[in-house]
């Protein structure tokens, strides 16, 4: 079988590593010629608006996507001619931070309370409504922390107009949280779905620094977790991986946002679960049975950001390396590392041994993220 | 880093399918327009003893090669331009059943006994000596029972010496063994060795079927395996990783061949270990830390010969996907999978699940192996 993936980026990459032992072969839709999945099957250097698409990705089996911000209409005309997992509608909800905010709320499902601003008068009367400290954002293309600003005070309204007023915002009531979690669940064409266990994240500056499996803080919160996803599943069909974003509050789990993806946050999956979320998806997408989701010890996942590190890391017994072998950028997500332990108390014997290997600011996030785990 | 391999087969698919999370780049030299690696990095169709094979491989920092027979003169030129691991020197011997034989009778390192045959009077002496039944061999090019005629009766003479008497041979004598093991050991340029367990093998018309990690009937032979091993490591001053199948015979173990690379009967480290034959070849060829060869539990691989089975053995929880993308062809490996279960309890109790899966003749095989394991 040979999957289309809208995008070939490291999650593209990593979907083919998985996917290459399944017998399948790949062809990435990306204009970067330097698109970091391009060794591992055909690369077609066109954009994804191009008109030949579909001639582009003749005798795929399955469509796929490993990023939000493909056009939604590219994604429908490809549905018309291929058999499209997860469906363009889950997309094109994921784009749209206000449809997805509104799509949780007529299912019940807490969000952080918000409202849509599409001029300066909307803005004034959503800060009033909401109150600060609020994040306003645009509801289409960000990712990674981009197009948001935050605002404290009144004062704040000019600067953000003058950032983002040229698009559709939304505006976000602050939520305090005790920390932040991910739900990663893959759904077939059946209608099964499985549940990896909940990711203790860690972000900074917007980016995703740590992602930690077996954090003994998520326990209480797997099964309301596992609800809200199997809710958002049903009502879109969906087939593939999602992952949920979930804010831990005193009044329980607020949803976040929505990845209808494989996710950064379940990487540690490859090493740390029984089948990890890249092969699960392509499961899911060519209707062979799903694999387990269990976790096979505690893992700890590391982001690289803007540039690798030396590979000195690669001595921890139990740490495997994901470099993506792209061109280092400040804020780029250039490759991660995972450490696979026995459990968590493994974890925080030796997380000493890793910390080693950090710069102040990650030692220091990660020994709070071990400090809040448990 | 960019490595090159001489052979572009499912192992070097493998390497390849390891080394690209290690940020790695892989040339392929293969003559076969299909070899199942071209899809995992640039392959160039030309034969091994190509003249331009240096400028075909330039830019590469390493080299090694992913069977044993490469011509042996080839690999001494591109030594001479290339950092080639393990060295020109170990795949030699490895050649020649003769020279391999001798190497570990020069160390005292038991093996079948044996006799250089080069006639029909040195083969006639040579089943005086060692008695029969007894296995006349070609001492090249020989793989997976390839180039093998075993001789019971007197009369086998004449038709043996028909079939390979053409060149240049080593009669075996016959070596009554109760089971069969192979052992993987990885070496660094430092001289650090890390050993994986024993793999318990089950070979039928001299192609590997089934291997097992875990087997309880290996435990007592692992200390003499290491012992083995490192003395064939140190003298041949070897960097990857180097496989040792023995005979378990009541006097102890006895050699039957080596492999310098990575090898069929450890397929299951993938899963079963922390870090995998592939990933520790490639960690010793670019010197980078070796990583844990423990395993994760109880690993069964299967090997799949001539086609793919369906796939409906994914559903199986804990069982891994290796199809290699190759065309069915009678006698062919074109595929494995991998079953990781906790413990060799575990299998026991279970290994009915899997048989349900199997032809007659794999499930006796696979019914015979774990009695064999205890």
């Amino acid at each position: 079988m040979r999957i289309g993936i809208m995008g070939g980026g490291q999650l593209a990459r990593m979907m083919a590593l998985a996917g290459h032992p399944l017998g399948l072969e790949f062809v990435f839709i990306d204009p970067a010629p330097d698109a970091c999945a391009r060794s591992l099957g055909e690369h077609k250097v066109i954009d994804w608006s191009a008109a030949d698409l579909v001639s582009q990705l003749a005798g795929c089996d399955r469509v796929t996507f490993d990023f939000e911000n493909v056009p939604a209409q590219s994604l429908e005309t490809l549905a018309a001619h291929f058999d499209v997992r997860p469906s363009p509608k889950a997309l094109e909800i994921s784009q749209d931070r206000l449809a997805e905010k509104e799509l949780c709320a007529s299912l019940g499902i807490p969000v952080a309370p918000f409202q849509s601003v599409d001029s300066r008068p909307d803005l004034m009367a959503a800060m009033d409504g909401l109150g600060l400290p609020a994040l306003l954002k645009t509801r289409r293309l960000g990712y990674d922390g981009k197009g948001q600003y935050r605002l404290v005070q009144a004062e704040d309204l000019e600067p953000a107009w003058q950032r983002l007023g040229e698009q559709a915002l939304i505006l976000e009531g602050w939520v305090d949280f005790d920390h932040e979690c991910a739900l990663t669940a893959v759904r077939d064409a059946n209608g099964t779905v499985l549940f990896y266990p909940l990711t203790h994240t860690l972000h900074r500056e917007g980016i995703l620094r740590f992602a930690l499996s077996g954090s003994p803080a998520n326990v209480p919160w797997q099964k309301d977790a596992q609800e809200v996803v199997t809710q958002l599943m049903e009502r879109l069909d969906y087939v593939g991986c999602l992952t949920v974003e979930f804010f831990v509050t005193a009044e329980g789990l607020v949803v976040n946002e929505l990845a209808p993806r494989v996710h950064n946050s379940a990487h540690w999956t490859i090493e740390g679960a029984v089948c990890s979320q890249f092969e699960n998806h392509l499961r899911a997408l060519t209707d062979l049975p799903l694999g387990a989701t269990r976790a096979r010890g505690c893992a700890l996942m590391i982001n690289f950001i803007g540039q690798m590190p030396i590979k000195d890391m690669l001595a921890l017994d139990g740490l495997s390396w994901h470099d993506y072998g792209k061109q280092a950028r400040a804020g780029r997500k250039v490759g991660h590392a995972t450490w696979l332990l026995d459990d968590f108390e493994s974890l925080k014997d030796r997380v000493g041994e890793l910390v080693a290997y950090l710069d102040p600011i990650d030692a220091q996030g990660l020994t709070g993220l071990i400090k809040a785990a448990g």
